[in-house]
């Protein structure tokens, strides 16, 4: 994702925009395989609709962004690869986009293009919003389908499921369905979004504030993980996959550019082990590069770091050590 | 101490401006009780001496700041509180000068004065310099004497002994001078300077060394305490004074705001232990206020941290666990 121009607003608190392009690539038109429907939605689809398709599309997400990690981790857990191609920009946007500069000369090998403004101006000319990741592209037209980052996931376990490898993780399991989403939902405005209300507090009173409610969160976590090995029990679901991304930039970004510093997450004991168990698990740590989440958070948010200088810390050793949860199931 | 202006020279390495007012406070006139000299200076002195007299000096030195602590921390501990008074501006100075803010009225109850700056212009009109704390001042002229922070601490204890208090520390042991002056020098440049070269480097490349240097001497540190409970053997010292003041403001300040941060001082077993056991003993830790430490640099360094937030963290309950360092001696 990107907030694009200032981040941090005088006086004010954080308030993430959260329009997106609506549109949903599914199974079948306008209706969803999810017969839960998620965050409530009905199974029938207002928006949009565009075929799941093997080969048709392509998810663009920078490994910086934690929204875009996101569904960096679903694809490589379902096993996704070679239905949905990957386009990573590099950490650094500009106040215009996200860019495919890593890419050889500038442009992304598939789309053809530098920037991916271009995929959200070949659709909408004009487009008024930011232009975030993850968003995905149909690679035939160039144009981008939705930046939706909660249903791009939810889609990619719901409506891929054809597609899916063997022995693919039931990330959304049924009997589970609605405690998860009321923790999912609790780590997205509490943790997900928390450390960005802290980071972009526009007062010191809006700042103590976001500080306190995160970390009501963190003991939350921190509790709720002392007998169960993953949020949900035994086995990893989409919600751990949320977590993830935020708890995996704590010590490295949130920690001291967004000062939620009570603690690093390496004084938490069980998020700590959950959070190494998690990293130690093939596609999360290795769809993980510091460098790059470094490089965004403290290179981009010139109006909380004005050098732009990034720390060479934390040592990061700590993250391949024994987790010490497989007692947990 | 204080840098006026701005902290960040875009694209150098940060270099402390270490002219001071070089007057002394002695024993006898234009000699010193140092039978060594500090740093290698004679002991006799070519700047002008000034009569140590109880009653005659007020020490000004803000809680929030390292150098002024180190001597706030030696008047303590050598029982000087009622031979020479202490004044204490607040955390925040302006662009111009330290100032009483927290004291009733805005002035210095004793030298009448909103402004540190007051004394300096008293004695020098026009004074070109930063104006820096520690300062000692003749309270009766209301004219500064010296702002020489090392020579400020030295001389409390070399050239006041008479008015000691009975059992007062030899923080200046004759039999382990020479070694201590060398882990002096090597704290003051690496670590006591070190953090601010971190902090105030103005591009990668000069933070990049000023990091790695500060974590060479911070490792030498952590090694050199694995089998001494202080600096210099069992007994305080003089090289713990100054370790000291930079060390209890590294979780609070220097790990995130000065981005030290490979490490936390709570991760390093032989500082964090050191440290601790520092802070317990009467006249380090009653003469912290993490409150003012926090409010100095995130408040004051707008260069550094713009929206002038000070974060709540770090958690600091850990400062009065015991430290486990007694069977060191």
């Amino acid at each position: 994702m990107v907030g694009m121009a200032d981040y941090v607003n005088e006086g004010k608190s954080y308030e993430r925009d959260m329009t997106y392009i609506p549109d949903r690539i599914t199974a079948e038109p306008g209706r969803s395989q999810d017969p839960h429907g998620h965050d409530k939605q009905p199974a029938e689809i207002e928006a949009p609709t565009w075929q799941a398709e093997p080969g048709r599309y392509r998810l663009v997400a920078a490994r910086a962004c934690p929204w875009a990690n996101r569904s960096i981790i679903v694809r490589e857990l379902l096993g996704l690869q070679d239905v949905i191609s990957l386009g990573t920009p590099g950490p650094t946007h500009d106040q215009d986009s996200w860019t495919f500069d890593l890419d050889p000369g500038g442009v992304d090998p598939v789309l053809g293009i530098p920037r991916l403004k271009d995929a959200y101006e070949k659709r909408f000319p004009g487009y008024p919003r930011g232009i975030t990741v993850p968003a995905i592209v149909e690679e035939a037209s160039g144009e981008v389908v939705t930046n939706d980052f909660p249903w791009i996931t939810h889609d990619l376990f719901f409506e891929w499921k054809d597609h899916h490898k063997e022995g693919a993780p039931d990330l959304w399991p049924e009997d589970r369905r609605e405690e998860m989403e009321q923790v999912m939902r609790r780590i997205f405005t509490e943790v997900n979004n928390g450390v960005y209300r802290c980071g972009f507090a526009g007062s010191q009173e809006a700042y103590d504030e976001a500080y306190d409610r995160l970390w009501v969160a963190m003991d939350w976590l921190e509790e709720r993980l002392a007998d169960r090995r993953f949020l949900m029990g035994e086995a990893i679901t989409e919600a751990d996959v949320r977590l993830f991304t935020t708890l995996v930039r704590f010590d490295p970004v949130y920690h001291g550019h967004f000062k939620c510093n009570r603690n690093k997450l390496t004084e938490m004991p069980n998020l700590w082990g959950y959070a190494r168990d998690l990293f130690q698990t093939p596609g999360f740590g290795d769809t993980v590069d510091f460098g790059q989440i470094k490089d965004h958070y403290y290179k981009v948010h010139t109006d909380v770091n004005p050098s732009g200088i990034v720390p060479k810390g934390p040592d990061l050793s700590g993250w391949t050590t024994d987790p010490g949860r497989a007692h947990l199931g």
